[in-house]
């Protein structure tokens, strides 16, 4: 199946764009692209005129050329005979926004079953129905909420999302992607996944170059045996595999049944199948974001969980600590260090420092004194990371103190992840940080979540040792 | 005990202002309340001199008058003396920021003792030591953080902060309660407690007029046995009380220990006596927000758990349903109210519109249809909360929505719960709905934590009617 016409289209075409109203789907999918992407985007409408100068063209018939994709948002009823038109006419594709299909019922059911035997006769793969189709730039953009209403996270990233939801997809991952700083390469989203799935989806972007992480969100998985056969046959191409699955308890699988037809598998078969094969599974949206943040980073990945708390708040320690107990981290006993580490800090903090695991260097602690203690961490055999939980408030520490970090961290081979206040007046810290390599988490709780994303990233190495022994 | 000259003194000294550094404890403390608070703040050196063309005294005896309290940032070493001429001077009380004591380890238990003895003799009252004093617009505050580092939520709320960490309270409570909106009335440090503990805390802020909810971060309880007592004594005053407790694993044990001295008491056994005496326990720093956010609100409590969830996205629907299930609630059966919601739907999402319990609107959907379908929800009998998923992102929900809500909201005694993506750009649809007294989540599980928070209120009541009983 080939999906890259669904893509990176180089043409288009609409069905339902409204003469009159400008928040019809279809108007707003053609608006969008016509002026913000690169796809040559056609409007139809059975009758025809213009809308703001543009042409609409009546029927498939009077368009100047065939284009690569159709974009279907018409009532459902008129979808299957519209969609064998496209096929007839030698498209290599479509993205089915319209609703009203198998999630409503067995009338709409029969009509879905339609489009899959005109997707197969022709083998013209589409996307949907009941979805919002695909975020790919510069290419398209077919999701039909108006560009002005949604947050979008910096393009050109290695994260591809799929998603069962529209909603989810714009809201929970976009959303929060574009606020925490993620970069994306593309989004997809599947709806009803009448043909293009899951499965299809991971064998497009396993062989994509851009894409390093796919993260998932399945409300359902119509056939649990062959997606773990089909993620086994794909580990070769070495990506990080995310699966968020909702409709986990008995309300949300009906939620999910009226939503997308999800018949859902036994949550636990896909949740021990998946583990075994790698895939990481968020236990939460936070989660979730945690670890496609740290996967967005190039970091070394974490095998013991021994590592180091290293912070200026007393509180913040006690509270790290709880959280990393709770994910089953080792805090490294560094009490035969002590007198070493109080040498290196300054005068006023030096009696009033906690030289434990966590390391509190106190409201007294200067820039210098977090270059010196984290650099004596990280030449410490046995510590495997640092958590840093910095609070710029200290007067100080200073403005630079991001861009000094980073360049100590820069040469070992260790993972630092930094906490700080996620706030507008510190972005010249956290820019420090990031674009220097250090991922900054805007919680507690998610910085060390992003620790378990990169022990994680170990197991996998390990399954893939056990994969050549086999051999 | 009287902690009035605490929370609100007319006049204060500073011992530890410094003649050269700005960045000194001290001198961080008297700036701030020289120039944004309205206590009258002396400074004390004992070279005397001038800083910034402001007076600094040689002594206690060179000030033109006696202040109310003295705030002492100066070597651990100096404090027990300089407290002594404070109490001597005839002061009501002190706030000692100075660390260097029972956390360091015996030397500096055996100074804190003294402190203690002193406070005892003269009967004055002091907080600290190791702490950051107080936030008590618009008398004080002795954080010494620079204000321009530091958020601040807006003051005039109904909740009082109680905290063992300076870091915690400033960082983890106050930056996020300013992100959140979430105002409150004062907070307090009580670093290693010697005096003033979170008993006397409670008894003062039973008593406060101003505080609806009180607030603590504990690391630790010396006496658990007699907190609950006190916690028993004080359920007459009505207030909702609300306990984090950090250091409930070995590891934040330990950090505890060498972080405020804190002891703690087993966890099992604070948590169940908490528990029976309708005490608040959030599970994460997350629930902390959510319990506290919608506490501000006067919103009628929740007694059987019977909700509705309603939405104009599927997946979250989903989403919300496995959350929901989560946190013990039941979503109501709809089933045999289908044929009237769908009546009352726009034609264009009425076939595609999933009227179970979520429903889901799609983002066909129009501000009418969220006032229709959510009027229509708060008559039924058996629903007791509403919690609306809100994308605004379809292009027929106005920003006027917000408002539009809040007044059919206002007619029901029934909470709804509002998530709404947390953007600047949808800040008139937030106002709408906060300023009218309904609250507004950041994510979808924030949304039913805070119908947790009404819950537990409900708890509350059913412990005072089985007291009333008793008697």
């Amino acid at each position: 199946m080939n999906l890259k016409p669904i893509f990176k289209p180089k043409s288009a075409c609409v069905f339902g764009v409204s003469l009159k109203n400008p928040s019809f789907p279809g108007s707003i999918i053609y608006f969008k692209n016509r002026y913000e992407y690169h796809v040559n985007i056609m409007a139809i409408n059975p009758k025809g005129g213009e809308i703001e100068g543009q042409q609409v063209y009546k029927s498939l018939e009077d368009l100047p050329e065939i284009p690569e994709i159709g974009i279907l948002a018409i009532r459902a009823k008129n979808v299957p005979e519209t969609f064998e038109k496209c096929a007839n006419a030698g498209m290599k594709g479509a993205i089915i926004i319209s609703g009203g299909f198998a999630e409503v019922g067995p009338a709409g059911k029969k009509l879905q079953d339609k489009l899959v035997s005109i997707s197969k006769d022709h083998d013209m793969p589409f996307l949907g129905p009941n979805c919002i189709g695909v975020y790919s730039p510069p290419y398209i953009d077919t999701f039909i909420l108006p560009s002005e209403r949604i947050s979008i996270p910096k393009s050109g990233g290695n994260i591809a999302m799929i998603s069962q939801s529209g909603g989810i997809l714009v809201d929970q991952f976009m959303q929060k992607f574009a606020l925490r700083n993620i970069p994306i390469s593309s989004a997809v989203s599947i709806g009803n996944k009448a043909i293009v799935d899951e499965i299809t989806l991971l064998d497009y972007y396993s062989k994509d170059d851009q894409t390093k992480t796919i993260l998932m969100y399945l409300e359902s998985l119509q056939n649990g045996r062959k997606f773990l056969t089909e993620i086994e046959r794909h580990r070769k191409y070495g990506k990080n595999l995310m699966v968020y699955k909702a409709g986990v308890t008995p309300a949300g699988a009906r939620a999910a049944l009226s939503h997308t037809a999800a018949i859902t598998t036994s949550s636990d078969l896909v949740h021990f199948g998946l583990k075994q094969y790698g895939v990481i599974q968020p236990s939460s949206e936070f989660e979730l974001i945690s670890f496609s943040k740290v996967l967005n980073f190039d970091l070394p990945p974490i095998f013991q969980g021994n590592v180091v708390v290293l912070s200026v708040s007393g509180g913040h320690g006690v509270v790290c600590a709880d959280a990393c107990t709770k994910y089953g981290f080792n805090l490294v006993d560094l009490s035969s260090k002590k007198g070493q580490l109080r040498e290196i800090i300054n005068p006023s903090s030096k009696d009033i420092a906690a030289l434990g695991n966590p390391i509190d260097l106190t409201g007294s602690v200067t820039d210098y004194d977090v270059e010196q203690v984290l650099e004596f961490l990280l030449k410490q055999n046995e510590v495997e990371a640092v958590i840093l939980l910095l609070l710029p408030y200290p007067p100080q520490i200073s403005m630079q103190i991001g861009r000094r970090i980073s360049i100590i961290v820069r040469n070992y081979d260790k993972p630092c992840i930094v906490y700080l206040p996620w706030l507008e007046r510190y972005q010249i810290i956290i820019d420090g940080l990031e674009l220097n390599g250090i991922p900054v988490a805007h919680t507690i709780e998610e910085g060390v979540q992003m620790l378990k994303g990169l022990w994680q990233k170990s197991i996998n190495i390990k399954i893939d040792e056990h994969y050549r022994k086999k051999k």
